[in-house]
């Protein structure tokens, strides 16, 4: 097993109820000598890594923007997973993926004041539409979804940008979408992650989140590692394997708590708790090939995947 | 069969001795109505989409850089193929793919007088070394690839940059590297591309070079597409299915020739002709996710994949 995901696999406590074929492939016996010499953090920021032991021991908290600064800088004030083909939108911003013809992350800030959907808005009058803004070599289109058998599947969620009816519309960009199995995931237990965020936002004061798919890799029975997926439409749209969602809640108090989650893109049983899903954060950055929210100094949080930490 | 790939058939001519399996997969005769709408040019610049109709009309060739402008503004002259992740070696640009751990993208500038190799450097000197400059959790190591069964395939090749022992050692980077098949593709039809380019370059003023990994999909028993490639190493290394080579040649007149080629990363058997990879440059665009040289006007190709183009 690689280093990263049996790092993952250790810290997330994956291999019960579910199974650990849908996160590491088939299997999970090889072990790795490196593992011995990983940091003892869940999540190792790049400022972690890059910058001074005195970063580790002083950096504070990066304050919330002032009230009428852009929106970006509230979205985005943890720090950019990574830079590539990055737009803002009205609510949310994205990082795509001209080659695989979908986002690498959306970023989201969530509060109790934005989730509150406004009754004006009817998303039954939002459309999918094509985003113009993206070369069209590199753009997807509602043809490629057509009869795929994948739903067109949010990355910022529909629902939390029901503030007013252009918002809750940039959503349905297909620049925002990623195949995505309809029933046991979209609808079912991906709706009930996404959800679980907005209900932190109307406990906390702050929720930031960092959503995107992944392509995890699976050993076959040559013991190789392959990673596989399928590519729909005439852009081939590349149907992600797996999808992760890295969230920070800050609490009134300032507080941070950290939860990451990595859902195998497949028909979920309902009866799973989302708490199965959990991952270490350093897993899905390896794996994403970003590095999240890496404004902040690990060691501030709180709670990280709904432990409390011992050094507080 | 989707509309890239088939496009790229239809202009490569792909399909005789070698079979189009390498390419495109098992299935090709699937049709697709949307490529009646495709454009006619070979290749279909970022700058002919986004620009005016005046723009493809009038515009003219980017001049070259001063003699004593930094090395990059030579490099990259004709336009970057994206920008993620871009370093600038000292005789090659590098575009890094955090998440597969090898280049997007390098680009390279040759001409006679910087191809002529210094007798004094020696490359048996020269050691394959991990890139620090890429965050810890995203380069690829030598471990990586020992014992995989693939070379560490040069994408800047060691032998355009021989001037001096500074050049050569930096394209021995791992982030330079991808893993290739040795016998049969790494030391032999790719050295025999690698060649093609720096001979061009003796006979033309300048040659631009850019070349990466591809990695495309193949039609499946069940009639779908998927992209499979094998991962190496404790940090999964991807590796690709495909390499493409773009070259543009500016003869001593200022007359520009452009050849984009497609090569399988298997063991291909030695009496098969570069001339058998020639592929059409937009598909490669929309299989990399990137555009080539979209500083230049494509119209002012004279020739193309070794065909004379009839506008002029």
């Amino acid at each position: 097993m690689s280093k990263f995901l049996q790092r993952g696999l250790q810290l997330a406590g994956l291999g019960g109820a579910m199974g650990v074929g849908w996160l590491l492939g088939n299997n999970g016996s090889h072990k790795s000598s490196i593992l011995s010499s990983f940091p003892v953090l869940e999540t190792v920021s790049a400022a972690a890594i890059q910058g001074s032991i005195m970063n580790m021991e002083v950096a504070d908290i990066v304050p919330p923007p002032a009230p009428n600064a852009p929106r970006i800088s509230q979205i985005m004030r943890f720090g950019f997973p990574g830079l590539t083909n990055v737009r803002a939108l009205e609510d949310y911003v994205i990082s795509y993926d001209t080659r695989n013809r979908l986002p690498y992350w959306v970023c989201e800030h969530l509060s109790a004041a934005n989730i509150n959907k406004n009754p004006e808005v009817d998303r039954s009058k939002c459309t999918f539409h094509e985003d113009l803004s993206i070369h069209e070599f590199f753009r997807s289109e509602n043809s490629d979804y057509k009869g795929s058998g994948f739903d067109r599947g949010h990355m910022a969620a529909a629902g939390n940008h029901g503030t007013s009816l252009e918002t809750c519309q940039q959503t349905f960009l297909l620049s925002n979408m990623a195949p995505q199995v309809g029933k046991g995931f979209n609808r079912d237990k991906w709706n009930e992650l996404e959800k679980y965020c907005r209900k932190k936002a109307r406990q906390y004061e702050n929720v930031y989140l960092c959503t995107g798919p992944l392509y995890l890799p699976r050993r076959e029975d040559d013991g190789k590692l392959y990673v596989k997926y399928q590519v729909i439409g005439q852009n081939h749209v590349a149907v992600p394997t797996h999808f992760f969602k890295v969230m920070v809640c800050e609490a009134k108090t300032g507080e941070l708590e950290l939860e990451s989650f990595v859902l195998p893109n497949v028909d979920i049983d309902n009866g799973i708790p989302l708490s199965t899903f959990y991952v270490s954060t350093d897993v899905i950055e390896r794996a994403s090939g970003l590095l999240f929210f890496d404004k902040i100094n690990k060691k501030k949080f709180r709670q990280i995947n709904g432990k409390t930490i011992g050094w507080f």
